[in-house]
């Protein structure tokens, strides 16, 4: 079992998920975590998840970060990929887990292939992983949930605390996490109550809509005339109509040549107080919107053990080459269910939000959006509390000894 | 009763304290509420707060924002004073509550000493209230226990996270709030755990201490040779040796001479790029640190209930000028009771971090502090959900009729 991308609140819950569920099997005699996903397969950094106590694994399901490690690394030679079957093969591994996005999947998809190639018998199973919920053939991905149900408890927070501010015509930015699309951003629209059109947040600019300064203003002078403040809520992916990320003017060049300043909360910023006239103010929650465990959804944690555990059925079942996906069934209220699409298919697939879930205005959501996302915040997962903060899981990392030479990727 | 200046996530808290325990008293016949602080009394915008449920003033202690409203109006004429007394004496006002900072200490403290030069028997008592922790006098202010769990929450959730990353020399920087003083930068190192001083926070840079960037890049590159990561904790106000507020250069000046683009997080983050070549990622939680009802201390909660208490108890024992204190026994373990201080001693001072608290590195904080800052995040509070979503409470505001000639306040 290892762990890649970016991490989420829930993505440990996975582990939790395959460990307990292997533990059911005498053909799995041994279950090991690699260390920061493929590179520590490469440099063969193994430990016993076995032999963690009880506590540690149940404690997962509310330990943010990705207690097995994680990486960017992306496996890019042909040598890079035979180490990772000899490292297998030298510890008699056959069953491989892979949580995390799309390039996860793809990274998955290609051990497996070459592991048919050569004629090792493995089973190779991905869990899906991205806060971004931007995975093809899933109805959604574990992460998602966890995320939104914190932006959106964030959003109704503020909106007592903007609600007592006497003196009105304050415009308050919230930039969210999602570079290319703006499935997180959406999610804050849960945060308004039933039949309250009106609550914020007030608008929404997405990554999917192009960019418009001029409706933009107008928007905002329009909540203002009716609200006494504006609160948006903006995807860090916002682009114009050219294709290209918004960004604060100021923040173009300095002089060594970064031009990161200022994000798509700071360019509406400066928008609204240059051509407003009105003053503004943002925050940008930055990593931890992803490790938000006191706001972790339920739904999302135990969907993300259940995918954990779905995934080891399957490769016992003799399934390979697929990742676990979640599957909404047609019954009256929420009921989710696993079932299993091909890799490569996750692989290459980027799901956007549905056009017809953005309403006509381009600045807020539908009615079927909301009727997606909503079961996917539901119930609060309790973490345990010391000295007047959560505490976390920590995992003893017993490492498994080392059979192979040093490898050196690049 | 009203609310002033900023709110904090139980400056509520403090309002239901002062409902509660003036339904104790037959002397006391209505109780109001001024909405928006000194606006609402200069408008004789009066609520009728016992006729509020019990479930809403109970809500209160676990809803953030001002429930009553609030301003940062400052009372500048002698016709502002004037008209005051004339709403309280239409209204046969004799007890005045005001919750706030040392500004609307400062009000309180004027109101009453006019009302005592005109001979109009009124009884003021100030309840202090503030995230900034600088009020005089009183050992901690309530709404800065809740602020530094806060904090030191998202510092532990956001370690996990960066813990987990697997290519190592990653600079992370929290932004908080503080204009003026560190307390809640400082706050942030609750978050180490015992006998853990390697955790994260591994930097905090306070107001209190002239940043010196050749000092930082030196810090930064002894804590990446020991650490994967390297977690910054930065106040807002952060000042360099001649005295001015850091920013970033490049958010100097744009077209419109503004030049609040990029606070403190944003310079240091340029500083560790440029400088030091390594990435870095800021974040900035902007409003939602004292809106973080999800987070709150029952300490905190409790003391501020506690403290409206008390102001009611102090005026009906014949009391006035004075605002609440809370006061730290000399008991083994921490014991907190209210005091009385002067509404002027208040009004004009500011409390800053004992020097010997902030440690010789500069950037962190001693013992002291951690014995001083530790029982003040103690406890939680629980927020009823609904829909997966905290809900809060809010007042139905039913008006007291104006019996004055409408008044235009400046």
């Amino acid at each position: 079992m290892a762990q890649s991308g970016g991490p989420t609140a829930v993505i440990n819950a996975s582990v939790a998920g395959v460990v307990n569920e292997a533990l059911n099997y005498e053909c799995i005699e041994e279950i090991y975590g690699g260390l920061n996903g493929v590179l520590g397969i490469l440099n063969e950094d193994l430990i016993d998840l076995a032999n963690e106590s009880q506590q540690a694994i149940r404690g997962l399901q509310y330990t943010p970060g990705a207690a097995l490690g994680t990486c960017r690394y992306k496996l890019k030679k042909d040598s890079d990929f035979e180490r990772v079957l000899k490292v297998f093969e030298a510890h008699n591994i056959r069953y491989f887990f892979y949580a995390g996005g799309n390039d996860s999947q793809d990274t998955a998809n290609k051990i497996s292939k070459l592991a048919q190639e050569k004629g090792y018998e493995l089973r190779v199973i991905g869990i899906p992983k991205t806060i971004d919920n931007d995975l093809v053939a899933t109805d959604h991905c574990p992460g998602y949930g966890s995320v939104i149900k914190h932006i959106s408890t964030l959003v109704r927070e503020m909106a007592c605390d903007h609600e007592s501010m006497g003196q009105g015509d304050m415009v308050s930015i919230l930039e969210v996490m999602g570079r290319n699309a703006g499935w997180i951003a959406a999610g804050a629209s849960l945060a308004k109550r039933r039949d309250k059109p009106n609550d914020p947040p007030h608008l929404i600019y997405l990554p999917e809509v192009a960019f418009n300064p001029e409706k933009f203003k107008v928007d905002v002078q329009r909540v203002l005339s009716k609200e006494r403040y504006c609160m948006i809520v903006v995807g860090e992916g916002l682009i114009d109509v050219e294709g290209n990320y918004v960004h604060a003017s100021s923040g173009a060049t300095d002089a060594f040549g970064h031009n990161q300043l200022g994000g798509a909360g700071d360019y509406l910023r400066e928008l609204v107080e240059t051509t407003l006239g009105v003053k503004a103010r943002t925050a940008k929650f930055g990593i931890s919107q992803r490790s938000a465990a006191t706001h972790v959804s339920k739904t999302d944690s135990d969907e993300a053990v259940m995918a954990g555990q779905a995934a080891v059925k399957a490769a016992i079942s003799g399934v390979t080459d697929k990742m676990v996906t979640l599957i909404r069934s047609e019954a009256d209220h929420y009921v989710c269910e696993t079932g299993l699409t091909d890799l490569e298919e996750v692989a290459n697939g980027v799901k956007s939000i549905p056009t017809d879930w953005i309403n006509e205005d381009g600045t807020s959501m539908s009615f079927q959006f909301v009727k997606y996302a909503s079961p996917l915040i539901q119930g609060e997962v309790s973490v345990p509390y010391d000295n007047g903060l959560p505490t976390f899981a920590s995992l003893s990392k017993t490492r498994i000894f080392r059979l192979l030479d040093a490898y050196q990727p690049e």
